[in-house]
């Protein structure tokens, strides 16, 4: 890690206000504050940089008589109180639902779901982007990027395209096609690179150690570009009526959505907009990518590393940057960290379509399954409410199901055949 | 067409307040009104019935201050006042964008994109879904069904899961299988019938004429089906801030959706939400299934019907129901119906993308370009306020534009290699 370059493009100066109640930046490993400014690692022990508030006066009146999208909480976010009027992608203050016949199912007897799958590029990402993108252009970057495979490609050339800002988006080439054309539509400079995922992401550091003015959303402009998954914890706790559940479950691939999700819950209640109130924190995972839920079984405090193979691609993270502060968080709220296999996974894709009509990708599939398995262990207590994080689209993972689903029936056009095949 | 058998099953009674502020049947041919029932053909001339009202008294902050999706407009719709304790998909309220970056493009001075692709199961289908879904439950359908090959099959497929309704998807047994899918994945029962999207339909018509208790969506249940889409011009209008455009572009499949938005301006205004005003309704189709555009050209009153050959397959219906509806509100109102080619949709779709973030399916495309196409020949005003309407998604219909988007480089995973591609 470096802190020598920065997304500042040379010459710019910070407009006041430019990231509303921010403050300053927080070293998360050795405590460390420093000035609010173009920063992700601490410059005493290169740990990573988080963001600091002073919150001034919050209401239930002034969140609710907001837009519908994540600026509805702007006070609480790294962002100017203007952000509303610079173009950008309004993602957020998505459905949450109550899963009854689910809960059926399950046995459980109130759950809801939380359904980032209809955000504008399908997937939570649209939320942590746009936080990144007000920073980037409070920085004056000149390029805004990422390295990613998947979901993260798409939200930040769609939003980059939105902004007028110029968007460069790092891929394996080996990315099948269908994956490329969801981010070369919004975007004219696509760049495959011929390697995997982490000689991606290492390239993408390299860069952004090198050149100034370049926002990596999920690398030099992270601690901002992480704030924007607390906008989850809020939505949820507004649309239960200002008030918390009592069990929560989110997938983990780097554990940061885990974390602010959190730390949402916390500001919320230290703010007196909703009442204190113990709640558990359960994080999901797949066997192919069990770094988290290996050291939470296992008892340990440090996270070894995995090389990932599962069809929970957006999850597959094997060595995950919050990894240690997820594991923190469930054990102090009680909570725990899962894992479950691809078949469960598949098995919870088809489930929840065919009993609340949602169709998710691999990730909302694994928490499905891992919510499943927590209640069939007696982790997780099914009388109390619990909400599930579905955190993305099924449309960009067809080809987890398109082998278990499909017509019950052939059928000649004809009202005969119709009735022979006793549809009826 | 047949009045003989309902969607209601034998023995079912209506509910005091099933239908809302619904209060009547009306013949759109004839004129004749009838009581509200499970009826959807006129029993004097055949015509196709429509939903008669008596709205109460409505405002704009009961509208306001109700949930942030279509059901804040039931006191405008044919639904039960309890409707958001029934399990339904909760569509609608999705974003009105100012369309900046492309307004620029085209040379107009504001324009806004109705984007209805972030809805749950990403079309505007939804809507009308959600009004067919509570039809069916107060008939007491013991089915809830269509023919479709596409849109329309997932937002059935999907309500009637969470419904927990019996759902049959009828579909061509040709379909692609991600088509097919994007259906199974919800629903049990998914037909394929060997024949075309005719064979289809007719199938469709046969059964719902046999069968009591069947709700198919736009057959037998169809009245109250289309008033769905009344909720994107109510939408619009307060997304406006309580006023209408001057100009809208809809694109046009059996012309509903375009009848209905207008109807649904005409509501707001006899009930004093907006402001009376003159505006131009514009109509698009695609060159390979122009039934309406054609009419339109030539000044028929009448549509000639057409075989469909065009890539907007969620357009090609070769014989509107709607479409002479679509010629009088064009003519009356002096907009216009225009047609593309199918490598103009593809185009405005990467263009739509790359200028607002927004990916738009076939449909979507279509609209876009009918806009465009109407502002190069001087039919729409560039002056005054413009609304476009994008119905569904582009990642259902991802092979549009696969051929045209791709990577802009590819590259070693190396610093260097980065500099000599020349993106900095």
């Amino acid at each position: 890690m470096t802190t020598t370059t920065a997304p500042t493009t040379p010459g710019t100066t910070l407009r006041e206000g430019a990231f509303g109640p921010a403050v300053s930046l927080i070293c998360r490993e050795c405590g460390t504050t420093r000035e609010l400014g173009p920063h992700y690692a601490c410059h005493e022990c290169f740990g990573p940089l988080e963001i600091g508030y002073e919150f001034g006066s919050v209401t239930r009146e002034q969140i609710e008589a907001g837009p519908a999208n994540i600026w509805r909480y702007k006070a609480l976010l790294p962002v100017p109180d203007d952000i509303e009027s610079s173009p950008n992608l309004e993602p957020g203050f998505t459905r949450l639902l109550e899963a009854r016949n689910l809960a059926t199912e399950l046995g459980i007897t109130k759950l809801w779901v939380k359904d980032d799958s209809t955000n504008p590029t399908n997937s939570f990402k649209d939320r942590v982007v746009a936080c990144a993108l007000s920073a980037a252009r409070e920085f004056g970057s000149k390029v805004f990027a990422c390295p990613s495979t998947g979901n993260l490609a798409n939200a930040v050339a769609a939003a980059g395209a939105r902004a007028g800002i110029r968007t460069v988006v790092f891929i394996p080439s080996n990315l099948e096609t269908p994956k490329q054309v969801n981010s070369a539509v919004f975007t004219e400079n696509l760049v495959a690179v011929d390697g995997n995922y982490d000689d991606v992401n290492k390239l993408a550091s390299e860069i952004a150690g090198e050149e100034d003015g370049w926002a990596f959303v999920n690398v030099n402009v992270r601690p901002f570009y992480a704030e924007g998954s607390k906008t989850l914890g809020y939505e949820i706790a507004e649309q239960l009526g200002w008030r918390l559940p009592d069990q929560i479950v989110i997938p983990v691939a780097s554990g940061s959505q885990l974390t602010k999700v959190h730390k949402a819950f916390q500001e919320l209640i230290a703010l007196g907009l909703v009442e204190d109130k113990p709640y558990k924190v359960f994080g999901a995972q797949a066997e192919g990518c069990n770094p988290v839920a290996t050291a939470f079984a296992e008892g340990h405090d440090a996270i070894r590393p995995v090389k990932p193979d599962t069809i929970a691609k957006s999850l597959a993270i094997g060595n995950p940057a919050d990894g240690i502060y997820v594991l923190d968080i469930a054990r102090q709220t009680g909570g725990a960290v899962e894992q479950v296999s691809d078949d469960e996974i598949r098995d919870a894709i088809v489930l929840l379509a065919r009993t609340e009509g949602i169709f998710t990708e691999t990730a909302g599939g694994t928490t499905l399954a891992v919510l499943k398995k927590l209640v069939a262990t007696g982790q997780l207590d099914p009388e109390r409410e619990t909400v599930f994080i579905n955190t993305g689209h099924g449309l960009k993972t067809l080809d987890a199901v398109s082998g278990s689903v499909g017509p019950a029936a052939t059928i000649a056009p004809t009202y005969d055949a119709f009735v022979a095949a006793n549809l009826a």
